[in-house]
């Protein structure tokens, strides 16, 4: 089976991660893990310039954007984002009893000024988004945190992927959150280990930013529309067309790709950029089926 | 140091365990999780005789805790346990904007009427109950359960060190939810081993608990009061003695044990069930520094 449906790395992590995994399994697993990941975070701290107590770790993106919700919005509160967009916000803002405000984007995925207008409790970004996989540029993620009355949470799951990202606002400005991360007792081992080994890191972006590239241009030889994607995946779209039977015909072939059946979104495949041999059996596979 | 303040287990786990991680360290931790942990719950379900579908992972019993209020109470709602028992649930009710209903155990810590009286929204017991030890008969929970008119979560993080537990209860009630857990792609792993080495498990429990009489029993004999512990760690009181200044002079000789500064349980120490050399320690310097 050939996966591109869920943003996964197709590259394995850095051999001193496996390491400190296999290294944490002894006895000290009968103990608790630090709560405040001391650890991780000042090892992150010195990687990413931000100092340890501005740093804090939860298990996945998911954990904290529902920790945010918990903490800042009363019920009825307006939380704003722009659609389409990651599925859970709208979720999270449910279970809290929030008013979600969703603000369309533009057909080229750039910052739609109503989301500041909005002037909501709580706004999310997520950026690169998905699934367009396009990135707001730092300077408009910057003008919106200083027109917005509340936190701005810019989510950068995929920004390993982008060519800038927004950690150099926190603590510049006091309304800004930037998210990315994951834990536990073993990983925050492994999460130290992969601090701990960039370079292995670095060199996979690089493998992946290249298959992105040739994925896209081939996509739109084969008459797909792509929007530039900055994350570890593309949104192929054809105006007007449903791609699910396509999307079910890869899977008929093992070859899973994301297809949404909301509004708006049913004329996209999102891609996941795979290794150099599963993207050619992907366009292979596309040329068969697609054929628009 | 010897460390018995937070009733950690003093054995390692399985050597399966500890395969299972080191075993998990390999190019598949790239991979998100199965969210919905069904290997590990398919397991757990054969080993305690529940349906997999009336099991839900999470990671450990506080996440759990936390999804239950946000899903059952809106703000201002009731929600009732007996006291003193774990303080996080005051925190998590407080978070989600509801009403605490704190019902005082008696001193030999057994059900409090009052509980099922309260007839709250949702109905908390840790059970067997911390700091105290002490276990609600099952026939007394189930009495309790049929009695509330919402929901009764059974918090049995101790249970293993029991005489019996309230998961018979589970789907026999409708309203009955108990918890135990833990999580993660490693702690899965690591989840499904353990699970797969009971005999492991169950002699390490014969030492505690063989441990824990001993202990109980040296500590009456020290002149502490010590209410019938069925978890992993006694209580040991002296009524109306402010503890603290002892629990500073065991940390002074590097014995770290569980004084709790709050109005009624001044006058205790929580004690974890250490090894047999570790109790022996503690014992010895309790007797230099309590002279009760």
């Amino acid at each position: 089976m050939i996966k591109l449906n869920t943003n996964e790395n197709p590259y394995p992590p850095s051999p001193r991660v496996l390491e400190a995994i296999a290294g944490t399994a002894d006895a000290s697993v009968r103990l608790y893990p630090d709560p405040e990941a001391h650890a991780l975070r000042a090892r992150a701290a010195r990687v990413y310039g931000v100092p340890a107590d501005h740093i804090m770790a939860g298990n996945g993106s998911d954990e904290l954007l529902a920790l945010v919700l918990r903490a800042t919005i009363d019920p009825g509160d307006r939380v704003a984002f722009p659609v389409p967009t990651y599925s859970l916000y709208e979720t999270l803002v449910a279970v809290q009893g929030g008013a979600a405000v969703r603000v369309p984007f533009p057909d080229d995925f750039s910052l739609p000024p109503a989301l500041a207008a909005a002037r909501a409790r709580v706004t999310f970004l997520c950026n690169p988004n998905s699934p367009s996989g396009t990135l707001v540029p730092l300077e408009r993620v910057e003008a919106l945190a200083r027109a917005l009355p509340g936190p701005l949470v810019v989510d950068e799951a995929y920004v390993d992927f982008a060519r800038e990202h927004a950690l150099g606002l926190v603590g510049r400005l006091p309304n800004v959150l930037v998210l990315r991360t994951n834990l536990s007792r073993l990983s925050q081992a492994a999460g130290e280990a992969a601090l701990g080994d960039l370079p292995w890191m670095e060199a996979n972006l690089a493998r992946i930013k290249a298959t992105r590239a040739r994925l896209a241009a081939e996509l739109e030889r084969t008459g797909f529309r792509v929007p530039a994607s900055e994350a570890n995946f593309v949104l192929a779209r054809q105006p007007g067309v449903d791609l699910g039977p396509v999307a079910r015909a890869l899977a008929a072939r093992d070859i899973l790709v994301r297809h949404f059946a909301v509004p708006g979104l049913e004329d996209a495949l999102r891609i996941t950029v795979g290794t150099d041999a599963e993207v050619d059996a992907l366009l292979a596979a596309l040329r068969d089926v697609a054929r628009p």
